[in-house]
């Protein structure tokens, strides 16, 4: 047996509960014989905290060196609104579920290493995924001395038969169906669930069903659509179907609209930071119809100059947010950006949720843009003078003009 | 009766044979006293073109002065197809069904002005939208001194009772139908149909069912979802279910497949480029299938970077067409972005159409970049090193650790 | 004589007490009848302001509606230096010196249109130029109901004899160096003067010497190098040689050293927002110094993705004050952004002037990012592992790993 | 004595000639065991290639081993000309004179890799710098499966007094004035020369004369300006004064000029690629005048549309030649659109190059777009409407008119 490393004196994991965090608690233990701290945060992954804080006694973890925290209101409040104001989807379609999870874990485990004196924290993040380095990057961003330990790069533990056995020599409990390999992967939080990994590994083949954990088979679905309201302010959803909530009451009450319908599933390959692409499924459900919602009252709020700006400007907002920066200067300038535009993004909007879709089928406002007398075919009020559009059209193309003047003289010259 | 107007002498009008443009043909004839050629093309709308001849005829207009072409395939091949090799969305919804169109029209009407020796073109797009722009823009794009005559913002024709008035005078023939006020204006071709105006003038009432004519209720489609393979070449698709089509027949298929799943309706309400906002409904049954589709095929074939190039100026690129800036040099040089990447987008997507919804469920290329053996939690022959992700992540933090350290430094000296 | 028109009842003009605008009073008075207020602005143009109340007394302006601020400090402390802040080039040159003084005038007329009751406000830019935009882009995005007058848009005194005809004929008083056409126009403020038109209109030939009026020619400057030293307080210079200075006072202090060493002189070719290209001369010579002075000290303060995201966003930026949407949410949006990472944009920048040069050759700040630690060659306690920069390049280098392999594998099938 | 590392039979080494890539040279013979191939390319470093050749015998390469190539035209033609259509500019100043030089060198190796069937290349860049970076990022984009050899990221050779140990040991030749540490490094090729390092670690401290090698003191230039003239044709130089020119020779001539005026030198704290700010001088005197010239042409041959979105794109383009990755889809797909733009990028541009300062003072076109009679003052023929403008205001304020409208609404709900 090796002598332990003796550079870390105590580390702070961020703990499930579970088997891999149990396993690397224990390794964490032996391998580098210091002191270990467990975080376990609540972000609506749909698991009891219970039995976290028993197996880490279990596992010799003191009672004042263990954290559970209930983190959803912050999580919802403070980074899936300010990221949905921004209408952020990596590569078109994904809504960021997991990436926007990890900062705030990474920074409970920073705030919980100040407090114990903790010189080190350690995730349970894979060496071939993007989660590795979103914890790190908001580490190091927070803390710029703390000692980084990410097992899975480290240790000979290289098949599910090595970890089991370890688990086994270290008296871990191993839950019955945990002994096999998973069929696939999964991360969850009030966002959203998604998976990947074995049976999802060959994207020609369709996901099977059972890998859906938070939404019904839209074919399963009702028959009879619904239709529900959501309230806004200043670009965030505050009430549903006229309901004030909190931020994450609100998004459980999407999920669960959202679940009943359907809605929210996508089938991905996706193009990982770390260099390779990855196919994944995620279930997105209230998110899904937020996303819908948010663009529909920003239709009738948000100026065309503020909306184009925000369009051009999301994948970048959504690519470091997927990548892992989250706390850096230029996501913190863009968020600013983004919030200086939602003042008026207040009002409602009714969706109609069927069968795996969510529609807009109509906005409202009191700061509405939306001028019925500028666009009527009937002669109204409004100062629109048809006249200016010939002057318009004139200047704008003045320069196609004398381009075209030009390549006719070109052409001409033969 | 005023003098006509005589700085014309023969104008190209494009003429779709209904009543609108019929007057227009009429009062072309009797303001400006100029010979009037008229150009009706078949770009998929699902009208007849017969009666567009006879009705020019009966109006007065020679035979030789009657242009009409089919000009359905030149239309998807050269204008939808290379714009959804952008992923083009308008405000983040809007596939650009109508914006797309304008352009070849206006660049058929420059060709015939040439061909008889006109010096004027002329359309029917009123004047508070984009059609006028886009027309125009064109128009003088490709031939910068014509003279462009728009009746809409000349003529003193205020009202449904005086366009009548002026056709009875003039013994155009008017449908029965046509006498009232349409609650409604549609366009329409091969790519979509659009609504606006009227009953749709309120964008929180929602869009009534009979102003769809593209796809049926997603309530009333099959409650079985459909399975197709759509097969790309060099980012266009060639192939349905194995079948080759032509670029028209292709998008006419997927047409019908997306209207019988109840595929591609959206409420709007977007910003046009003379200035205000207006609430459309567009419906876009195959080009909305082929969208996921196109993205799905990119997923696997198209490297991060190039994706996310593309992803990041999609917006301006969809903005130029939305504008009618098709014939500009940043649209060409953005095009000449988009088709260097898209070499190797080739391969097939299996769909799944239900209710409303395309999903993409499969894709398979013989170009493809996914690689099992980089993404599998097994270890395989890959040669990826977990280690070199420690590497990775502390050079992208290095200048986050900085930055915490002037923090710290700042926060330290209070 | 016409009888006047009668929609107009008070118009504030922005008055500069030269003969063309004495026109304008006057053509206003006699054409709408309407009572005419006078503004005339200190924006450091270089011009007493005395006379300006003289000339609008005689032309029989009431002295309650004679309105004279001296606007330097606000000038530089609220347009040019947030500016500034962005390192706004135009077209990659041009400081923008013109565009930023429009803003505040056009907010100071609205204003005083307030306070006076005025329905109308007018200015003297012509009809071909970007001044106009920006005057009334301005006037509209403050007061959205108000009648804008530009009598240059609208008048038949179409040349320079018609001009000075009705001058006479209205006895305004025209000094004897502006009967003539002057052989060039210039703007002026304590940022720029700006000349174009007349002698300058053929690119292909310099612009003589004698157009220039705030910077000696670079010949003629001294043959030493003058060393200045600025100090930034976040983003903004608040000192020059140690001296603490107010805005304007330090822009013209700036002013004074780059007249003397013959800096900021441009010579450039533009295109305009109206739809035609220009060329024009610009001095801007404290603004030049600034300008690389700003970037020195970004250079140690700034970290990376905070100063890309600035330059990515620079040519919109300075695109949008050039074109006169200072006033819209996209310039407001950016400046939020630009204004959130200047923070600890605070420091020393050290500057040697040298006949038409400011070139920066040092700089410090108590907020450097500069790590010398991190660099050097020496062996350092700076935690830099010369190992990660493997992982990292790895990493880096996987998709362009995998794009050759596809490559090959290409090439192989011939 | 360690045993030789035996998995590595042939590399191909980027060979100066200097002592540190002798020193390299030998190391992987001991260490590797492996047959080295030496490659030196003529860039226009300035240095005779002869010595290198001799140097390799002597170090025991085979003749047929030792690769000498003039790479200039080349490397001007396909690397710099391109670049430079760009006006190509990291973080706003620096021309890329080092990065540019990476990829070519890079290419070399590996077809002398595959001429050779060598299975490793190596290159003498450090540990900390961008250069590993670019090498290594073009070796794998050409050849997937290449082994990479960073000497300075794995020996032992900490400090100066261990090379020289280690040269001795290995009878290396070692120059006098090369047994103490330089002052400075340099890197040098036909666009510039940069040096950082040891007196220049300081940002503060201003960079010494007799660092720069490829320029004089801007004091020490001629008292009169000289004037030159430089054709273009599709975006590239051709002539210098009316004299054509291949590009290197065109390049050389341009420095020549350069040199003798002053003109081309930059001090800068720049952001490394690895994560930390650096501080460099570099002399880039012929790039400097082409930058300048090239932007000259570019005002009156380039489209406003196509001028603006170059102007975004840069820095983006900018940093991935900064970054290493030339060999990128992303590097050539903007390559393909501003190539696109320069196809009547042709004319001549007039310079005054001056005590450190080269200025357009004319410049002239058979493809101009600039239009004298549009710009001018006098009525002329041209066909622009001044009334045109007024509707061109009009539809672009709408909606900052409705924004105010609906300030307005707030205000007064107060």
């Amino acid at each position: 047996m090796p002598q332990p490393k003796s550079d870390v004196k105590k580390v702070v994991l961020a703990y499930s509960g579970g088997l891999d965090t149990s396993i690397i608690l224990k390794w964490l233990q032996t391998t580098y014989g210091c002191e270990v701290v467990t975080f376990t945060a609540d972000l609506g992954q749909g698991e009891e905290l219970g039995p976290a804080r028993e197996k880490a006694l279990l596992l010799g973890i003191k009672p004042e060196h263990i954290f559970i925290e209930d983190l959803r209101e912050e999580f919802v409040r403070d980074y899936v609104f300010p990221m949905f104001r921004a209408n952020a989807q990596y590569e078109g379609l994904y809504l960021l579920g997991t990436s926007i999870a990890r900062p705030l874990i990474a920074k409970k485990q920073i705030e919980i290493a100040r407090k114990v004196g903790a010189d080190a924290v350690a995730h349970g993040a894979t060496g071939k995924g993007n989660d590795q380095v979103r914890f790190e990057l908001s580490y190091y961003a927070l803390e710029p001395d703390i000692k980084v330990i990410a097992p899975w790069r480290e240790w000979d533990l290289a098949s599910r038969t090595a970890l089991i056995a370890f688990a086994e020599e270290n008296q871990i409990p191993i839950a019955k169906d945990k002994r096999g390999e998973a069929p696939f992967s999964v991360d969850a939080n009030l966002l959203h669930a998604s998976s990947e990994g074995k049976v999802l590994e060959d994207p020609a083949v369709e996901v099977p069903d059972y890998v859906y954990s938070r939404t019904i088979n839209p074919e399963d679905a009702p028959d009879k659509p619904s239709f529900i309201e959501i309230d806004f302010e200043k670009g965030d959803a505050v009430a549903v179907d006229g309901k004030l909530m909190s931020p994450a009451t609100l998004l459980a009450r999407l999920n669960s609209l959202g679940r009943d319908n359907g809605i929210g599933r996508l089938d991905l390959v996706e193009n990982r930071f770390v260099g390779m692409k990855s196919r994944g499924m995620y279930e997105t459900p209230g998110g899904t119809i937020l996303y819908y919602a948010h663009r529909g009252i920003e239709q009738i709020t948000l100026d065309r100059g503020a909306a184009h700006l925000k369009d051009e400007l999301m994948p970048k907002y959504a690519e470091l947010i997927y990548n892992g920066f989250w706390f850096s200067p230029e996501r913190e300038m863009l968020q600013a950006l983004i919030d200086r535009s939602q003042e008026f993004v207040t009002g409602r909007v009714r969706l109609k949720l069927y069968k795996g879709s969510a529609s807009v089928v109509g906005r409202s406002s009191p700061y509405s843009l939306y001028d019925q007398d500028l666009v009527t075919f009937e002669e109204g009020a409004a100062a629109y003078d048809h006249r200016d559009a010939a002057g318009f059209i004139k200047l704008n193309a003045l320069r196609l003009r004398t381009l075209a003047k030009r390549a006719r003289k070109i052409a001409s010259r033969g």
